[in-house]
């Protein structure tokens, strides 16, 4: 009876168990990128919801440097944002840290935290920070807003639909671009007004992981190109399909609309691929076999 | 030059200077109970936003039951809403444990979360769980509303001004109200719709420390009528100012429109007290003397 939750899908379904039934205004709660939420007044935007933390040791190695740290942890939910064809608004930024922590330390992480900000057009608008005996600990909450029109979820998708991914994939890690990576926010939200993108997330898992769990929401199976994944440079297939962090943003687009989305997209996003790496496929077909991906609470990766 | 921060005003002071300005809708940033923002629609209510973390070992003691750690954990941002007169709506809940939580103590911590969103009307719309090599943390994220004619900030008492409580003061600690506290969300609402309440927030570090928190942000002094604080139980009068984690409201009342309050109060909140316990001076006068309160970042309580 006193086990430990197997995956972080055992620890969600019985987390919700324990939750009243979220109100009617609740688009979608707990499953997608983001929350979307139904406005209070009519005509207006969607609101996006997202939060997201790293843990010191968990989410990145100690000794890396504090600004990068701050950058990351905004990053990654503007990532989500993007991901829903959204734009983002206002930040809540809550810290522990340790009691020995400088000024210097602290203006350290915020000018990563300020820098992104700037860069991606976020108000700050409150947060805390709390004294903490364990290791640092960086809780964002990001809103956002995006038109019902523009709203791209995972769950969109249909058989044959093209998938495919901006950027190269693989070695986020290694190359320590996992601190530095830019979120696609106006390639998303770019994205989201286009009527050939049925489905869309972010690429945080790995393709491997993250694409199972957009043909599931989306009922489908898929076929991958595996020769076509966009690759960084000296990494393998199996570094493009697993190692995470990519920050890409992952989609399936009409392939009756493809050719006009391409040449469109080549024109707004000239320095970023945009590339076809597979097909989706009706329910129940075999799809291209892929290891599973990480999972936070997992004790250890499981071995195949 | 790579001096610790002396308290948590100057930490955000040099916080404040890494961060972009906020933009136009952003009614009240840092500073308040909550950030309020102007809604994206015209005639819509304002939204709010919180965000509030509990540490193991720094907010509850080991050994807490988890059921009462997810009560307070959702229960205190609701007293900063309800502190602004606003209704709640969502909440985002991020969670680090050890990797050693069983099913059984997720399962306990979220059933007081889902008390508390049941109790009062929250929908919990994402989050997140990590691992962590550190104590048990927690950070909620709450959404609330309110129409701007309802809204109530620190800043609007006027000198003269009654100074007045809900409930009674000290204790909470020791007597374990800290843990099981009832947020006034109704009581809020309520008086949010009051044109008598000038100014409102909630007592959570103590009344010797939020009250001159008050007095700052509507620039008055102030005089406390120390014999008449509503004190629980074998509490002395500097428990009441002191012990913090009260979470009731404080509140400046028109003192011409007090009767009248008072007595639709009586009737609407039989249950409840709401005692005058002092008057707002003109800026400059010499408020009634109080120590410093708790500030989280602080090494220790200053000794005077």
């Amino acid at each position: 009876m006193n086990k430990r939750p197997r995956s972080e899908a055992e620890l969600l379904a019985l987390i919700s168990r324990e939750l009243p039934t979220v109100d009617a205004g609740v688009l979608t709660g707990i499953g997608d990128d983001c929350a979307v939420l139904q406005p209070v007044a009519e005509n207006a935007s969607l609101e996006l919801l997202k939060t997201d933390a790293l843990v010191e040791s968990v989410h990145f190695a100690n000794g890396t440097p504090w600004h990068k740290v701050g950058w990351k942890a905004l990053c990654r939910p503007l990532s989500d944002i993007a991901a829903m064809g959204g734009s983002p608004r206002h930040a809540l930024i809550t810290i522990a840290a340790p009691s020995s922590w400088t000024s210097s330390d602290w203006r350290t992480l915020y000018r990563g935290i300020g820098k992104a900000a700037r860069e991606f057009g976020v108000s700050v608008v409150g947060g805390e920070t709390v004294r903490s005996t364990g290791p640092l600990f960086l809780s964002v909450t990001l809103t956002g807003r995006v038109s019902a029109r523009n709203l791209k979820l995972r769950s969109g998708a249909k058989p044959g639909d093209l998938i495919c991914v901006t950027g190269k994939l693989g070695g986020s890690l290694k190359s320590g671009r996992h601190l530095s990576f830019q979120p696609r926010v106006a390639e998303g939200r770019w994205l989201g007004g286009e009527a050939a993108v049925t489905a869309m997330m972010d690429l945080s898992d790995g393709l491997g992981s993250d694409l199972p769990k957009m043909a599931i929401e989306s009922s489908c199976a898929f076929r991958l190109a595996l020769d076509s994944l966009p690759r960084h440079s000296s990494c393998s297939v199996s570094a493009a399909l697993y190692d995470g962090e990519d920050y890409e943003l992952l989609l399936t687009v009409n392939p009756r609309l493809w050719p006009s989305l391409q040449s469109r997209w080549d024109l707004a996003s000239p320095k970023l691929s945009l590339t076809p790496i597979g097909v989706m496929l009706p329910y129940g077909e075999e799809s291209t076999p892929l290891l599973d991906g990480y999972d936070h609470l997992a004790p250890k990766r499981p071995k195949r």
